[in-house]
């Protein structure tokens, strides 16, 4: 890579450009209410780089449904608690399969592929609903202490949707049950998942919020490490392999980074020791990620001219 | 990363030093005589980083079967000869999926899910068989050309026992065949698959000719683009999510680098921007790769202290 | 077949005491307390002929937990309440898969393949329920009628067990609805079907139960018909096809006659024009149904000499 | 059932009249030359009584290509030659997958789920081909005696087709090689499988050779038996539950006579104890069955009053 610093500004400003005249493709998630009424026009993106500045365009600072995204950071609280034996409960594949495919379980004995798939999250948000006498309340406390924003919360109206509209994800965790993969009460882990996928974050506080992955499991600027470099190795290769569905392997073969993606529109992705970056646009293709943020995010992974790869 | 130079070889003499004693796990390949034969005690590796320097110990000079990793070398020449077209012809998913399933071909209409199962490997032949009038001869050229060694060739014994046993790829060329997704004779295209199976060349050889995915497609010292940027940032994601037949996220996950494995016992793996790396010990996890190599280019990963990731 | 009357007390006698010695094979089901403490030896046949004749031996008095077989109550029930729009809800094809399959659901997009399977009975269930106000009392009622005996009931221990145990029940019913499949209330439905499947009967009371699907759909003696001739001949064919969980062509081929088994033990079968007959023994093999009953059953279609085919 | 004789004659009248009128729904099979060419509005039935009277209308002796319809005449052989060894090699369940699935070879590691499926109908000519010296001589023997007519040929126009198009075959076979459950060479097995295929044979002596499973294994005015009556009860058991493809249990449902239909467009059923029944009709439904066959063969157990059932 050049030593050279890139000039991220700029090439954030010709992706904004490149896309500002293109129509939009996809659809906005409509499963729930409040997803769908969210305008599909929206389109914001921040980068955060390790030399701690922000780099940015559009609808950067407005809040959306994380989604899926939260995964990431429950399957990190459950490493810092569990440690290792996270994984006799939950596999490192890629699932090969549609992200709510309940096919897989029954083959595998109810052991979930990977942590980032649905069954797997749920296992995680039962590890987690083990862990702590009151889960969201850790959940919060963690986003708050690596962003420094206490003011990141669940959109209740959101989480009593899914639950609402959540008989695939009951069928699922009572499946997991059966198979003796769920410690807790059915209804109890569920609140919580509902409640961690209803986390409203903005692009801006999403590359905060990732730039441990980035940095050895560090935020900036301080000698903190809340995970260690082997955690944050191991964090990064799962949203490599597993991080987009059954479209990881286009991601990565047209992006080249690790990341995770949510219905909600949102993509966060980071190249280790150079940035974090977040990009938010809601109408998803047809394998559930976000169009138009897959197609930024390979532009800016060929206008800087690197990637992991 | 550091700007130290990194002390390959003290590392590698390490890691010979931790696997000494430990006893051999696995079983070596025996659905063919000649692989059957094979000493389960041989080990080597070889380190080729990108100042053209070379580390290395045991038996990293000595020939073997290289089995699926000929597959990168035929992927690379047919992303060189069609171009984005092959992708209409094969995905770049992960497959989840053991390596020779005929399930997934089923559900996709016959269009392999990665250019790395076998189902793909065959089409990426059908492909070179199209695209040469001797694809054998093109391939071993592209092979010397890139390792600049001439001797590197076939064992025609072991094509000759892939051929007598090979059921299960006549089978799956037929299926494909069926789907029309084989253009060329049965056959032919069996034919030069099972010698790119059979493809003989050490660890030594194997890191020189994988030098050209961690250096943007070039070999060292030279001006000449065997690949483009953008080929070998596709090639390199591939083999991080599809290089381990249904292991790729534990490669992953442990390792943390692209790389692709054989039944022969051997396992590539490069560092982009660092290094390639090859490692040769024939006994075979469940997964039917390489116990003793997984685990020695971990502590590789883990004693550089960097991966990818 | 022969106009002689067939001698099956005699046939009856015969089976008992080939059997007698046989030790027992198999494994009675233990997934709920109330079935593993029925002790293993119990054994007992009812034959009930055309004529209006009875043939027994054994445990045929006993009651006992009729579970799955309760699913040719409640289809038939369905069917005179719906009719053919039943159909639009549930095919009639053998599934190939273990029972409680959720991966077929996944690819048939909600709708199970028959009505025996766990997924289809889960539908027929949440028909009756709206159906009837009082799903649980039409079924007795209608069972009351076709064996005139009041007093069969469901046995609310093993409806409460089945209940506390039901995970992969809860997951089906609320996979069914994710898929719009399930009209009602998932608690409603479940009870409901957890009921059915406690149902308590002895032999002879299935037996007499069963005559209408060898009679045209009327008990003996009466002029009513609780089924037509062509809802009959129907439930006799899902009977026959799908009757066995994946064992149904085993069934097919070695006795020769429609039936349905249940995991407490039971099996009936019916000949159409001349007898319904049942028999229990606990233990099961390892597809789930009676391994003595089913035994049985072949040496009765031996020893009469005939079967449906 | 009555004593009264069946007015047979009248009832196959009424069946033509019925769709006379009817336009034709389904396709024709196209995927060999031989069998496109076929007029679509082809139609004949034939009824053979037990009784020895013949009921027939319109091209009941015009012979067709019986494709998998003779997958009955090869299993009764192989039943004869090798006994109940053969249950070790392919099983009695029905399939729940189309005709040609290979996913279920996988999971079951080589053993076709029945005789009927393509993979099961290898298996037995397999069978045959290890145990006659001139298998397609042996088979057209057995089909000369009991239709007693000894013009009943392969079509080698038709052979030769099969074997052209036949990927898929070619597929199946290997893959049961692979897994040991081929004893001959790959050609040899094709090459009879594919002649069976394109037996020629009118509605009149399919119903002919069929009388055999409609009467304890014996041809009418016989006493030579062909297939034991156990024997004749299997293969019976076996139409019944694995005859139509993934449409088993429809024709099952609504028709209620185990039977067997090919891509030629005819269908073979018996009633056991009554009649053997052949019916023509080349346009095919989504499943592959003779849409017009199956709806006539419907009518004939409604208006007959009559089924197994």
């Amino acid at each position: 890579m050049t030593s050279n610093k890139v000039e991220y500004q700029k090439i954030l400003s010709q992706i904004q450009n490149e896309f500002s005249d293109t129509p939009l493709s996809g659809k906005v998630a409509s499963y729930i209410p409040e997803l769908a009424k969210v305008p599909s026009n929206k389109f914001g993106m921040h980068l955060y780089d390790l030399d701690g500045e922000s780099h940015c365009f559009g609808d950067s600072n407005e809040r959306f449904s994380i989604q899926s995204i939260s995964k990431v950071f429950t399957l990190s609280l459950a490493m810092k608690m569990v440690g290792d034996k996270l994984w006799n409960r939950v596999g490192v594949e890629p699932s090969g399969d549609p992200f709510n495919s309940l096919s897989q379980l029954e083959n595998d004995s109810g052991i979930p592929r990977n942590p980032f798939i649905n069954a797997g999250a749920l296992v995680i948000a039962d590890v987690l609903v083990s862990a702590f006498s009151n889960p969201k309340a850790a959940l919060l406390a963690f986003l708050h202490e690596i962003t420094d924003d206490s003011s990141i919360d669940f959109d209740e109206t959101v989480a009593a949707s899914e639950q609402a509209e959540g008989y695939r994800n009951y069928a699922m965790v009572n499946y997991l049950k059966s198979f003796g993969n769920i410690e807790n009460d059915v209804e109890e882990v569920l609140d919580f998942y509902f409640h961690q996928c209803a986390l409203s974050m903005s692009c801006k506080e999403l590359s905060q919020a990732f730039i441990i992955f980035a940095n050895h499991g560090k935020i900036l600027g301080s000698d903190r490490e809340f995970l260690t470099g082997q955690q944050v190795k191991r964090i990064n290769a799962l949203m490599q392999t597993c991080g987009f569905y059954d479209e990881a392997g286009e991601f990565s073969f047209e992006v080249g980074l690790p990341g995770k993606s949510g219905v909600g529109g949102g993509i966060v992705a980071i190249n280790p020791y150079y940035y974090a970056v977040s990009v938010w646009s809601p109408p998803l293709n047809p394998k559930g990620n976000s169009a138009l943020g897959m197609a930024a995010l390979e532009r800016l992974t060929t206008l800087t001219g690197f990637s992991i790869f």
